[in-house]
């Protein structure tokens, strides 16, 4: 049982986050937003410092990579083409009072009186009803003078002991009934007459001005009573008085549309842990239906279903749309990739543990485009197994998509261990994990799927994934928006020809399968599928084929979180009169730490030393992000930079300025980890330095 | 007129931009989503280099300004405070029928005829119109009999000669006349003692069946038939059929929820030049209103009012509300800032002129955070006034709003210098000007506002403002959330102990004002706002106040369009044949280039030339954007390269091999901009790039 420590661990991170300026809640002197935070000065400091890592492995120290930065705001066929506007959703069930929603799967049980009802009137209908007067059975009559009869018992008060529910029974009795009532009751006139010229009008001897305006003001009302016709139940703890139920079953059928409601058919039920009701307002939820993460807008001077716009839910399908432009733009061949990073929003039910999930993030995503294995086989004569564990090497030119995903998850771990976060620590506790997706978890258009994971506080969960996406999403588009997707490829073409038939047809067919698979899964119709698959077959033996693609996306906010987690180290010093203090040592790789050096003049007074630390200051500033601090003991300065992360600490002291000749121009850089101390000539402190955080 | 050419300039721009991979059109493979652009592999590490300049520009050389990177949805109520939700606005005018709107100031002069209409009326209700029933005159009266027969003369087919404008002729009259109509064009009996019992009803003498019924379903036709009126027009060109203004204006009623309309009140006028109908429609635009420019989205499970949110329409918010946790953890005081680059969003009406005014775009702002004047006067005595224009040096303490103002707009000319926009270039032309906006441009809290324009090719335009803002943004984020946003300041504090009583009363009453007039101009009831002021004013003598603040803000996006306009020329050149070819050299300052140096073995296949060139490759990419290239002839790599606007191209050719020993490991560094060649030791070529590129 160690979740109590490590809800505690997280409360220090997130303390910690907020004192040092790590990250703040968003929009806090509002009372905050849910999902969404804010990078104080340390915090954007080591996410730039992340972002610019990722970019730089990626694109800037790769041959075979480019950038692009697409917008958040895209057209929104890109979301049908890539399934996110019918299929990106939580089963959600929601209160139909207060509009609020549950995930379908996360209800709370509760216990108590379920109040229900079959429906409401407005008082203005409901005599209509209790005459049975809308009974199917009398559809075709012509209705209105019997509205207006029962218009009229409303005004006149009918005590309220007369309503109940729909009334079955036989309307004629009814209604002679309620002109008794009437008379009694109210001592209004109520005519026989009247009566009985309603009975004659009901049992077909006519009504002189039966017509057009009937029906409609009929149809109104119908309409009007149907709209009322919704069961609603409301669960009351015991104890609590039924009229509580009743009030908040009025207040929905108000919202509903009923003026001046009138319930219908009240029962109740015990109920025993329910998951059918709202755990705040109390009210029976709504079917589960799948809810849209994606924030929706309307883009345009126009608020219609034209102006539709999602913010992007991913970062991924820019890459997608902007495919051919890059291509065609940038002089790179298949395989080669395009690195994006930028903001991605979904409106989670449930933001939760800290910047792990929250509404508005940051990916970090790679789409690397490779040839299909069909194409590799016809140009390397054959595509490379996979040897065993551990990373592959150097990419060959007959790696099919097994290897080249094996490359990327060993290259994306790589990155992860060169910013501090290796699959064991020094301590020997596992901090990264690969979780390969079982067969049944895959999307149906994947070949392979690895989580990389990390041991957060709050448990091990995905850092980033690495998906094998076949070619789904290029194929995709090129369905959607009609613009052919694929390349074309001297060499495939040149190997073709050399192939004897055999071969061709054997590949031929695979390919022409693959395809077939994937546009029958898409929904295309079977004739069409056939057909499209064999010019896409015939393609291929042309040199033409719709690239694959690799997927390492990582999420920027909790990598940094993972950052912070792993950082976080207490140090707990005794001082002489026994007294002890704990403080707080952020150790973060010194490649990410927010800042990378302090400089300290031993003496704030010592104008020599002042200024020696000032120039050294002003000269290691251009090259990285320095902290000048002259404010109170060295100790205290220390444990300051120790707490923001700062790798390493120079002092300027007398021997800098040659007290001991022997130290001239030297200075005592001192390391956070340990609080080792060594002496290093000034003018080798910059070279130093960029030796350990590049 | 330099029209024509600036458009054509901008073609070319908009070409290359595409061609080489700077900006594509966002979506393009849908059709694009207009005001939205993606940056590609160069664009991208263009802005990268900006934004990376401008962050190290503004924080990490300077002691006294921090980052903050902040979600782009924030608690709405920030937008209410900072008055975007009210008048973040242009005027619009709205086309009825298709909704588009245009901005009220930008209506295309049209002429032809009018087609205009009163109103319309669905089938079903006309004839109440056509025969008065619904004339004020009647209100009062029950009446519907006179409905009942009305909707029988429609059923009963009244020729449609008889149908026209609303009529005003005497209601008994009409009656009898289509009673009249009725009896002799269809032969249906309406009896003349329905006639008259409907005048008898009219008249007074009562009918058996008055009663709410008759209300309510009369209060519904009268709902249905007010809908109606509603004066339309629609403008037809000349030689146009009337019917065609006919069928748009049934269009229109029809979507107005009028059933089967028929107009009412048709009359036409011949119009020069109006503005007052849309450009695409024809149809009459409705009355200028405000329409907000901010995108609007819900946040979390409801879609309710009390979800909205909207996408940050600046950067600078986020900074005001998150001034105290910034103050808090970062040991700063003030005067200092807070940097932050990001997206913002705006749904402009009339995305345009390429990149620079565009839905989606990135901004650059600091808000720098200063002492009020009267907290200065106490401090130092005084406030400096500016002494004439130019830089005014490095901050002093006795600056008021006035000098930091001028600080700020030429430390941000300097800026622009730095990256190769200059006030005036190497030709004489003037690309940089302030403009100094008028007391009467200027919002009420400012003081001051500098424009910084750069001449684009479409014309003069804002690139970047520096607005002094007083105090008005940490007031209103202190008046909406309740939350304190005041500082306190030991050194004014000491300092106004100092003060005589006659200084105390004068500063005092100074500040005084200037708070009252915040808060009587910001609405707050005169004699709370004097309660307030009078409470500020003793704060102060505490050595409290609500800093003011001095707002660079910047646009990433035009400024990248600026670099990229000012970077591009043509080099025409004729060959020996006399034939010439005009090709595009980009010439990007090195700070900002994408790619910062372009290397080329001189031959790809001596591999001793094409080692040493990757060798030299693999060292430099560690440190700066650089570019391997080996296809085809040395020119045209050079050529690739000055399209790119790659300042410096290195070849390794047979005397860096030693062929010449005295040019043993040299390489030729080619200038981009003027195609001079000089030989550099290859151990120097790091520190010589570095040296240009920093």
């Amino acid at each position: 049982m160690s979740e109590p420590k490590e809800n505690v661990l997280m409360e220090k991170i997130v303390s910690l986050c907020k004192r040092r300026g790590f990250v703040y809640q968003s929009s806090e002197i509002y009372g905050g937003i849910q999902g969404f935070w804010d990078y104080g000065p340390l915090g954007a400091e080591l996410k730039r410092n992340v972002k610019e890592l990722w970019w730089s492995t990626m694109t800037r120290l790769r041959d075979d990579v480019v950038g692009l930065e697409a917008t958040i705001i895209m057209a929104p066929q890109i979301w049908r083409a890539s399934g996110h506007v019918d299929t990106f959703a939580d089963m959600m069930r929601e209160c139909p009072l207060t509009k609020r929603r549950v995930r379908a799967d996360q209800v709370e049980p509760q216990s108590g009186i379920a109040f229900r009802y079959t429906g409401a009137v407005s008082k203005s209908h409901y005599l209509l009803l209790e005459a049975g007067l809308l009974d199917e059975r009398f559809a075709g009559l012509p209705p209105f003078q019997s509205e207006h009869y029962a218009e009229s018992f409303l005004t006149s008060g009918i005590p309220e002991k007369l309503f109940g529910g729909i009334s079955t029974a036989d309307t004629t009795a009814l209604i002679h009934k309620y002109c008794q009532q009437l008379q009694s009751d109210s001592g209004k006139k109520a005519s026989d007459t009247n009566v009985t010229s309603y009975l004659d009008l009901r049992s077909g001897k006519g009504w002189p001005w039966d017509g057009p305006a009937f029906e409609y003001y009929w149809s109104v009302a119908v309409e009007a009573i149907l709209k009322g016709a919704v069961p609603f139940s409301v669960l009351l703890s015991s104890g609590k008085p039924p009229e509580s139920a009743r009030k908040v079953a009025r207040e929905f059928f108000e919202k509903h549309g009923i003026k001046d409601p009138i319930l219908i058919g009240e029962s109740t039920e015990k109920l025993e842990n329910s998951v059918d009701f709202h755990p705040e307002s109390g009210v029976r939820l709504s079917e589960a239906r799948p809810f849209n993460l994606m924030f929706k807008t309307y883009v345009g001077p126009v608020e219609s279903e034209d102006g539709i716009a999602y913010l992007r839910p991913e970062t991924a399908q820019a890459i997608f749309a902007q495919f051919k432009n890059v291509l065609e733009t940038s002089r790179q061949k298949v395989p080669f990739g395009i690195a994006q990073t930028g903001k991605a929003f979904r409106n989670e039910v449930t933001p939760r543990n800290f910047t792990f999930r929250s509404r508005e993030f940051e990916q970090m995503e790679l789409e690397f485009f490779i040839k299909p294995d069909e194409a590799v086989e016809v140009i390397a004569g054959s595509v490379a197994t996979p040897k065993g564990a551990g990373h592959p090497g150097e990419p060959e030119a007959n790696w099919g998509w097994q290897l080249w995903h094996q490359y990327w998850v060993e290259e994306r771990i790589k990155f992860y261990e060169g910013i501090g976060l290796p699959r064991v620590n020094d301590k020997g506790e596992k901090l990264l994990e690969e979780y390969w997706q079982k067969p049944e978890e895959l999307a149906h258009y994947a070949r392979a799927c690895v989580d990389i994971l990390f041991k957060f506080p709050f448990g091990t969960q995905e850092l980033e994934g690495i998906a094998a996406r076949s070619d789904f999403d290029l194929s995709q588009h090129e369905r959607f928006s009609g613009k052919s997707m694929g390349v074309f490829d001297e060499e495939l073409r040149t190997a073709w020809t050399k192939l004897d038939d055999a071969k061709k047809k054997d590949v031929s067919e695979r390919y022409y399968q693959a395809r077939l698979k994937y546009l029958t899964k898409v929904g295309v119709e079977q004739a069409k599928a056939e057909k499209d698959a064999k010019e896409d077959a015939e393609g291929l033996a042309k040199g033409q084929y719709i690239p694959h693609v690799i997927e390492p996306s990582a999420g920027v906010d909790r990598l940094i979180l993972a950052l912070v987690a792993n950082a976080y180290s207490e140090l707990t010093s005794t001082d002489d009169k026994g007294k002890s203090e704990t403080r707080v040592v952020m150790k973060f790789h010194p490649r990410v730490a927010p800042i990378k050096v302090g400089i300290f003049p031993l003496l704030k007074n010592k104008p020599e030393i002042v200024a020696k630390a000032k120039e050294i200051f002003a000269s290691l500033r251009t090259q990285m992000m320095a902290f000048y601090d002259d404010g109170g003991a060295i100790g205290r300065r220390y444990a300051r930079q120790d707490e923001a992360g700062t790798p390493y600490c120079v002092t300027v002291d007398f021997d800098t300025l040659g007290e001991n000749p022997e130290l001239l121009n030297t200075v005592t850089i001192r390391h956070r980890d340990d609080g080792r101390q060594e002496r290093l000539p000034i003018a080798e402190l910059a070279g130093w330095l960029q030796a350990r955080i590049r």
